[in-house]
C-alpha cells in the first residue's frame, strides 16, 4: 500500500468509530424524552396547562441535558476531524466517554425527581459529577491521541494542538466548581451549568472551547 | 491541501451531522411505537378488536407525527444536498431542529391521551406548536447557511436558492394558521395538518416544499 | 460536473436514505427486546426458570420478528446495490417501508400477549396483515424503481431486474396465505410463517427471494 | 468494471453491514440505561444516598454489559477492516450475532434482579449462556469468512488470519467456564466475568484476543 492507501484505510477505521459514537450520543440525546410524562388522570380541579407547568423541573432537566449532550457531539465532532487514526487504547477511552454519555437519561430522571426535595443535593452532585467525569474522560482522549502527535492526522498545526489543550484543560475544573457549588446550593450550581450551556452554544463560547 | 481536498474534507465534515442527525430523526420515529400500549385485562364483554379500534385517537396521531417527522427527514436531507460547510452555528440551529424532532414522541403522546376529553386544546396547540417552532428552525438553518452562499456548495445555483427560499417562507405561516385554528377547533386544525402531509408527501407538494 | 461527478453525487443521496432507513431498522429490531419482562414477585411455588418458560410465547414472537427484520434489512440492502438514485416518490415508498418496520414491536406485543387466549385470531392477523403490508410496500418501491430502469444503477443488467420481480411478486401471495390460514387455525398460520423465515435464511431462499 | 470499482463495490457493501450493525450495538448499549430505576416515594427513613446505594447490583450489572458490548463493538470492528465482502450467509451469522447483542439489556435486567436472592443461578446462567452463544457465533462469523480466505480483503495476511483464529478459539471454553463456575458459585463465576471484562480492556488483552 502506497502512503494514500493507508491514510484512506486509517480514515475508515476512525469513521467507523464515529459512526458508532455519532449512534450513541443520538440515542442518548432522544432517550431523554421517555421522562417526560403526560399527565394522565386530572383531578377535577385542575387543567392540563396547570398540569404541564407544575412539571416545569423534568423540561428544565430535559433541556440541560439535551444541550449538554448536543456540546458533547460537537466537541467529539471536532476532536475526530484532528484525529486520524484509532488503536485499542483510543476505543476503550471513547468507550469511557460514551458510558458518560448513556448515564446522562438516568441522571436527568434522578434530578428532575429529586429538585425541590430532600435528596435534591445528592441528585444535583451526581448529576453534575457525571459531566466532571465525562471532562476528564475528554482530556483522557485528547491527551492520548495527541502525545507525540500518537494518532493526529498530519495536517494538523501545532497552533490547533495548543489551543485544544488549553480549553480542555479548563473542562475538568468548570465542572468541579459547579460540583462543589452545587453542596452549598443545588439553585447556584444548577444557575452555573445553565449558563455555561449558554455560554458554549454562542459564537464566543464555541473559541473558548 | 489543493481545492479537491478541501471540498473533500468539508464534505467528511457535513457528513458526519447528517449521520448523527439521521440518527436522531431515525429514533424519534421509531419511539412514536412505545406509546401504543396493548391493551390488557380486557373485560368479558369486549373483544380484542373492539378494544383496540377505541384506541384509535393514538393511530392517528402515530401515523400523523411518522409522517412529520418523515417530512422533515425529507427537507433536512434536501437541505444538505446543497449545505457542503458546517460551522459552529449552524450546528447550533441544527441541535435546535433536533429537539424539536426529539419532543415528537411526547407531544403525540400527549393529544393522544387528551383527544376528545377536556384538555384537548392544549394537547393540540403544544403539539402544533412545536411543528410552528420546527419551521421556524429550518428557516433559521437554510437562511444562516444561504446568507451569501456561506455554507452551500459551489454547484448550487441562484434559482436554487431562490426556489427554497420561496418555499420555506411558507412553513410558518402555514403552522401557525393550524395552531390558531385548532384554538378554536381542535377537529379543523388537526384535519388541516394531516391535509398538509398528505399534500407534502405528493409529488406535487414536493415542488411546493 | 462530468458523468462521474455526478454518478458520485447521486451515490451519496442513495447512501444518506440507506443511513436513516439502517437506522430504523436497527432501532425497531433493537426495542424488541423491551417486550421480554423480568418476572418479578415470584410466588414462592415458582421457580425463576418455570416463570421464564411460562412467557415462551414473547420468546418465539421476540425471535420471530427478529428474523422478519432481519430479512427485511438484506432484502433492502440488495435493493439498494442496484437502485442508486432518489427522487421524492421514492423517499415516499421507502417511509412507507419503514412505517411497516416501525410498527413490529408494538404488533409483536400483541401477538405475544394474546397467543392462546381469546383475541388470539385478530392478534395473528394484524401480525401476519403488518407483514403482507411490507411485502406490498416492496413491491411498489421496487417496481417503481425499476420502471423503465427510471433509478437503477448502469451496470444492473435486465437479468437481474427480471429475477427480482419474479421473486417479489411471490413475497405478497405467500404472506396472504399466511394471513388467511391464520384466520382458520393460529398455530398453523404462524407455523408456516416461521418456516417461511426458516426458509429465506437459508443459502436456498437466499436465490428464491 | 475494473478491479478497483468491484473493490470499492465491496467496501460499500460491506460498509453497511457495519452501519446497520453499528446501530444495534450502539442501542442496545444505551438501552441498559433504562433498566437503572429513579427510587420513588422513598420513606422517611431512607435518604436518597442509600436508596442508591441498595441499588449496587442494577449498576454493577449495567457496567459489566456496557463493557461486555463495547468488546462486542471492539471486536466486530477489528474483524471487518479484514472482511472485505459479504454474501447471504455471512449476514445471517452476522444477525446471530447481533440477537445475541440485542438480548443483553433483557438479561443485564435479569441479573440484576435476582442476584443475591432466590433464582440467582438461572439467572446467572442465562446471562453467561449468551456470552458463550455470542463467542460461538463470532467463531462461525469469522471461520465462515476466512475459510479459503473466502470474504477477506487481498492484503489481509496469513498470520493475521492464523493471529485471530488462535485467539478466538480461546472464547468460547473461557464463556463456557463462567458459565460453569457460576452453577456452583455466583459470585465467583460473576468474578471470572469481570476480570475478563479488564483483562481484555487493557492494551495487554488487546492482543490476547
Amino acid at each position: 500500500m502506497n502512503q494514500n492507501e493507508i491514510e484512506s484505510r486509517d480514515e475508515k477505521e476512525t469513521g467507523r468509530v464515529e459512526a458508532f459514537s455519532d449512534g450513541v450520543f443520538a440515542i442518548a440525546i432522544t432517550l431523554l424524552i421517555l421522562d417526560l410524562h403526560v399527565p394522565r388522570d386530572l383531578p377535577a380541579t385542575t387543567t392540563l396547562g396547570n398540569a404541564l407547568l407544575t412539571q416545569w423541573p423534568s423540561y428544565l432537566a430535559f433541556i440541560t441535558s439535551f444541550a449538554l449532550i448536543g456540546i458533547m457531539w460537537i466537541n467529539h465532532h471536532k476532536l475526530f476531524t484532528l484525529i486520524k487514526r484509532s488503536d485499542h487504547l483510543l476505543l476503550v477511552f471513547n468507550l469511557l466517554l460514551l458510558l458518560g454519555a448513556t448515564a446522562v437519561p438516568f441522571i436527568t430522571s434522578l434530578l428532575a425527581e429529586y429538585i425541590g426535595h430532600n435528596g435534591q443535593r445528592v441528585a444535583a452532585m451526581i448529576y453534575m459529577g457525571n459531566f466532571f467525569a465525562i471532562a476528564v474522560f475528554f482530556n483522557l482522549l485528547w491527551r492520548y491521541a495527541a502525545r507525540g502527535r500518537r494518532l493526529l492526522g498530519r495536517d494538523v498545526t501545532e497552533a490547533e494542538v495548543r489551543s485544544i489543550n488549553r480549553s480542555y484543560a479548563l473542562g475538568p475544573p468548570v465542572y468541579l466548581l459547579c460540583l462543589m457549588t452545587a453542596y452549598f446550593s443545588v439553585p447556584i450550581g444548577l444557575g452555573m451549568t445553565i449558563a455555561l450551556v449558554i455560554f458554549y452554544a454562542l459564537p464566543l463560547g464555541a473559541n473558548a472551547r
